[in-house]
């Protein structure tokens, strides 16, 4: 008894220290404002803690580089826009609605208040396809439904309320395993909670932290068994912010808190690593303002993608983007960061705009480390799914995320209180010129011929960078005119480390051991991989559409038939089921793969199709039984093919968080349902392996992979043929800025 | 007897039908000036058939769409050009010297004209690789060598001729089966001998076409057995140019010409399609000028990458580019294009250049044809060896090709006679700024700090075009401040095609013996396989280097262990014998493959090196002891790594020509010789499986495929942590063209 009054006056004064800390120390990155005292109760709907801190502003906030930021989307009034398009995202004013008619349908008109349930999502519903690709210009706009997804003790609520009617017209309460798309307020206050223990505040201090210096990160659990059951758990890890904005090189290696993450209680901690000392701040931040390593001597001339009569696209109504022979709706969404909807590519010879892809989007991410311990074996992010891909797309940096003349498009998201806020420049759309050749052709000494033709390639990118927290995805939707769509992920941002004792190879018994390579003194780069599937509802010159293999194979000749022993030729095989089209690629066994309209022939009798070609990638090979990969196991093929389903979009299913992979998209492509000559969706996986090397520390070189949609004998011809080349005479005159 | 004098009769008034016809049809395109009177038996220096036809002109020619071209090269007179570097390729002035102490020097002395020899190289006999490393600006240049081959009564004769003392130094006669590149003249007379052959052109007349419509290609025959041995041979097929300059596109089809290359003598006519109808001319023709289907209206307004201040880069002596950390010697090869020499970045630490690649090249070309029918199966061309990348380097088109402040760099080579000219503007070099990412990081909600870091990615290019008859291949050295190369192909150009009689796929019985896709009526683009193979001679700090392959194995985890049952974790490999570096790259089977200097280790101990990184490509799957694959062996792996060895530089061997592949790349490698921490050259080839589509049709829009070479552990950390971001004030201002 002695020692447990013993243990609560220690606790208290702990608890005591940690509030002056915290009330007192001048932290120059994030400190809570101090009028703000209920920061860590996450209830103050304007808590920068608890809510994205650009909660509804109609001005972006000022950039660090730009003195005179002029987005295009300043143009846009986010407190009067309407809707235009079936397609377009709920507007400020629907999301409020769309809260207040929430609010007043039961079970959420009767809670106390609005922190006894929190809602997740809302979104635009979507209207039937058929009704979206019927739809015209002028044409009344299609119901406005919202989709709408709220935690309510524990249970997750699924409606559709219709914002014309005020009615809730759909209501499920899910019998998933897993839950909803963290909110923003479940993250931030899970990197506060932990402070609420008195022996984690205490294992802080005995390693000698500052509590003031402590940054923490929430991490998803994943599911392994019945300990990740029956209530949202989350594990949170902490780094110090002594002496570095990247404090992700600092960590506090093997203390893991386990939190309740609806109570926000402790549930356990796992406190393993008290002799691994912190890495040193030295050379870790990246800031322009606090690199004094090297000279900041600018080694390069100025250099701009320049256009002085502006750019060539327009975005019609907010959303719809035109430009030259594309056209598509484009819209920010909370869990897939960018939809692009309705693409289409006008033809050249016929004039009209023809169906390419109904709807295309990043579905999902599955990022699994490769380190069997303690404080490791649990990451296996979903970042779409459990962290929300779009929530975590920051505002884009004009004239470095995206050169000049980019357009800026905004989000508006709900917070957990069903507020909406905007998130500023969140995409951009740009036009790219990069020095490449669109076709080209010399006539060679052989012919003697005077010719020489050679068009320029000029691209139009759609851009979002997401920051999971440490990571940054940059996701690239590029359509070229000749009809090539390219979807390209980068990574960037900084490393998730481990912390060793070990400052040098030459302490190191078992290089296997490390899991990672040796970055710096103490600094571990934790092997990883990174894949990201990416939903592709082709509709090509129509639905219905049938998946094709033109599987390349050795022929071998008949003795006397020909000189050559053998040759490659093309057997087609359309899929029937969904099992012809679960596809592993493989370079001695080469295979295109084309959706094609099996009812619409080109002239001379091909029909006509899009073909996904892969580029660089990487496959899972984790133990397909692995609880990881069972709930990543839309991983496990590079492509399939499903049938149309609206309620299949999310390649780890609609509730991610803690799922035991009971609905992704390997379990719905085993019902091998028919999908030839069928509305058929594609699902593409671009893979990474990164074994971290010294390059990428303390912050990473951006990597990059990328697949295209190719139109095959969708065009009668060449579609560019048509195209000008450059001429002096046209292009800008520019002279150094002002400032030079 | 009164058949031959029939026949005699018949050749007679034919020729005398060819010459009217030759003598008073205007070609529009390619017609040889009237008063060049012998254009048919090339033996005058300028005629433009018989030559390159920029023969040593001090001015590049005008370019179509640009009036007023200030190309850097234009600094450069090449008249009184000296060399400054050991590297620097041969002068005009050298090559002049070369070509005279070659003819004073038996047996060439003695030849009683210059056409009964042919120099098929005079290039710069590089100075040992010591000698060079060693080498400072300012220290006098090594000795000026010459490497020559000349082929002379059918032999090929090696020589190296000291041109400080004007001695032939070394000098040996080829015993390989094959035979140098071809002369420009060996092609462009080889395209008019059939002209001499009466059965030929009764042919053509027979088909209905017209002689003075004639265009006419030199193929190379590669070998099958006895026909290709003991003489140099070639086969010619023809095309009509009646109604478009892409005769591409309107072959004869199953009509080849069998030549003796040296005597031009019909050796025999294999006359096999003459049902196939000549495709039709309508909308074949690509020429900006010619488009007449579409409007020109301009869709896009101008676009430019700008550079008020000027390029970044500067090119010392003419060769030796320097760049931001790069410095790298770049020269024009004719038979590989490009070399890059001696690359070597700077380290952000020190402040020291330090070595990364003592030479890089590409090696050879393999480009397989899948038809196995007599007209078909023999195309499976080495463009390297056989026509000689660089030499088929046209001029690139300033503000198509490369985009504005781009340096052009001129080749200088010699003719068949040993008379130098210059390709002017063969190689450009510029800066690109394509709106991409060198690094970036934002804070996200979940921490909510205020922090936002973008870097944008500048990168230096250096580019040529090769176009190889009906291909154009861009290659492309992309320099990266963080210090990766990125080595890219692009393809472009014009299909090989072939006649049919069909006109629609529904004509078609067997789709498999088409060996290709129906492009439009009677015209079949043939499957084909594209591979470059690179030398890539790494010296990563210093000569001594070893491979290691480091392989991504999946780890079962012991019961109790972890609560996962599977993670990656990293073999390393360091090969010790050439086979232990024969890779063929899976997918399921990942690797990293690096070029470590063991005796080099960072600050924590990693040895520093570079890896390679595949992105897309494909891999041979022909039968290996089918004779083409037997000579293109060198594709038989995607990488292969071999003890440096200054005669194995050509992937395909010296003498690719007719080669019976007893000298490639695989050959070498069988030798299994040690590579571990010795001076070791890796080969990369780049595949490409096309099957034509007809968006390939008329001309086909540019497709590229790239690898990396990568640092791994090679800095200390992220190089590039120094560069600053993008300021407003510091771009260009621009306006629109004067002529807006």
């Amino acid at each position: 008894m002695e020692s447990a009054r013993v243990t609560l006056l220690k606790f208290s004064v702990l608890v005591l220290v940690v509030l002056l800390v915290l009330f007192f120390t001048r932290l120059p990155i994030y400190h809570p404002s101090d009028k703000d005292a209920n920061f860590l109760d996450c209830t103050t709907y304007y808590s920068p803690w608890c809510t994205s801190k650009n909660r509804f502003q109609p001005k972006p906030k000022l950039y660090l580089h730009t003195p005179k930021p002029k987005p295009s989307s300043m143009t846009i009034n986010h407190d009067t826009q309407v809707p235009n398009h079936p397609l377009d995202p709920l507007t400020i004013q629907e999301i409020h609605k769309t809260r207040s008619i929430l609010t007043s349908y039961p079970p959420f008109s009767s809670s106390s208040s609005s922190s006894s349930f929190a809602i997740h999502t809302i979104v635009l519903e979507e209207p039937d396809k058929e009704l979206v690709l019927n739809w015209k210009k002028g044409d009344p706009l299609l119901p406005r439904q919202a989709s709408v997804i709220v935690l309510l003790k524990g249970k997750s609520h699924v409606l559709i309320i219709d914002l014309d009617s005020g009615q809730v017209i759909n209501h499920v309460t899910s019998s998933s395993n897993g839950y909803p798309v963290m909110t923003i307020e479940d993250m931030s206050s899970s990197t506060w909670a932990p402070l609420s223990d008195a022996t984690f505040n205490r294992t802080i201090v005995d390693r000698g932290i500052n509590l003031a210096d402590l940054a923490c990160l929430p991490i998803s659990t994943g599911w392994f068994g019945k300990k990740e059951e029956n209530r949202r758990l989350i594990k949170v890890q902490c780094y110090s912010l002594q002496g570095t904005a990247n404090f992700y090189m600092r960590p506090i290696e093997g203390l893991t808190v386990l939190l309740d993450m609806d109570t926000k209680k402790v549930v356990g901690i796992s406190d393993m690593g008290r002799d691994i000392p912190i890495p040193k701040a030295e050379n870790t931040d990246y800031r322009y303002s606090k690199v004094n390593k090297y000279s900041k001597v600018r080694l390069m001339k100025p250099i701009s993608i320049e256009q002085p009569k502006g750019p060539s696209f327009e975005i019609e109504d907010g959303h719809l983007v035109k430009w030259v022979n594309w056209e598509f709706h484009l819209k920010p969404d909370p869990r897939a960061g960018v939809i692009i909807s309705r693409a289409m590519v006008r033809d050249p010879d016929t004039g009209e705009l023809r169906n390419v892809m109904y709807k295309g989007m990043t579905s999902e991410l599955f990022v699994p480390y490769m380190d069997p311990t303690d404080a490791w074996y649990f990451k296996t992010y979903m970042d779409a799914g459990e962290y929300g891909f779009g929530l975590q797309a920051m505002p884009l940096d004009p004239l470095n995320d995206c050169p000049r003349n980019a357009y800026y498009m905004d989000g508006v998201f709900p917070t957990a209180d069903g507020i909406p806020y905007v998130r500023s420049n969140m995409i951009c759309v740009f036009e790219r010129y990069a020095g490449d050749i669109g076709w080209r052709h010399a006539e060679s000494p052989i012919t003697g011929m005077e010719i020489r033709e050679v068009r320029p390639k000029v691209t139009l990118v759609v851009r979002m960078a997401a920051s999971v927290a440490n990571y940054d995805y940059i996701v690239d939707w590029e359509f070229q005119t000749d009809g090539l769509i390219r979807i390209k992920v980068g990574l960037s941002g900084i490393l998730m480390v481990k912390g060793t004792p070990y400052v040098n190879m030459n302490q190191v018994p078992e290089e296997e051991k490390l899991y990672g390579t040796l970055l710096s003194e103490n600094v571990i780069g934790v092997i990883h991989d990174h894949y990201v599937t990416f939903y592709l509802d082709m509709d090509v010159d129509g639905s219905n559409n049938s998946f094709v293999k033109v599987n390349l194979v050795r022929e071998e000749t008949s003795p006397g038939e020909s000189p050559r022993r053998s040759y490659l030729k093309a057997n087609r095989h359309v899929a029937k089921t969904e099992k012809d089209a679960q596809i592993k690629f493989k370079l001695y066994d080469p295979s295109e793969l084309h959706v094609i309209n099996p009812s619409k022939l080109t002239r001379i009798g091909n029909p006509v199709g899009y073909k996904v070609v892969p580029a660089g990638t990487a496959a899972s090979i984790l133990d397909p039984k692995d609880p990881p990969q069972m709930r990543g196991a839309f991983t496990n093929n590079q492509v399939w093919v499903t049938p149309y389903n609206r309620n299949e979009q999310w390649a780890g299913g609609l509730f991610v968080y803690q799922s035991h992979g009971e609905d992704t998209l390997a379990v719905w492509s085993e019902k091998n349902r028919p999908i030839e000559n069928k509305d058929i969706v594609l699902w593409y996986t671009l893979g990474f392996h990164h074994v971290p090397c010294q390059e990428d520390f303390p912050i990473m070189p951006t990597v990059s992979s990328s697949f295209d949609l190719k139109p095959v004998n969708f065009f009668e011809s060449n579609p560019i043929l048509n195209i000008p080349p450059n001429f002096e005479k046209d292009l800008p005159v520019c002279r150094a800025a002002a400032s030079a």
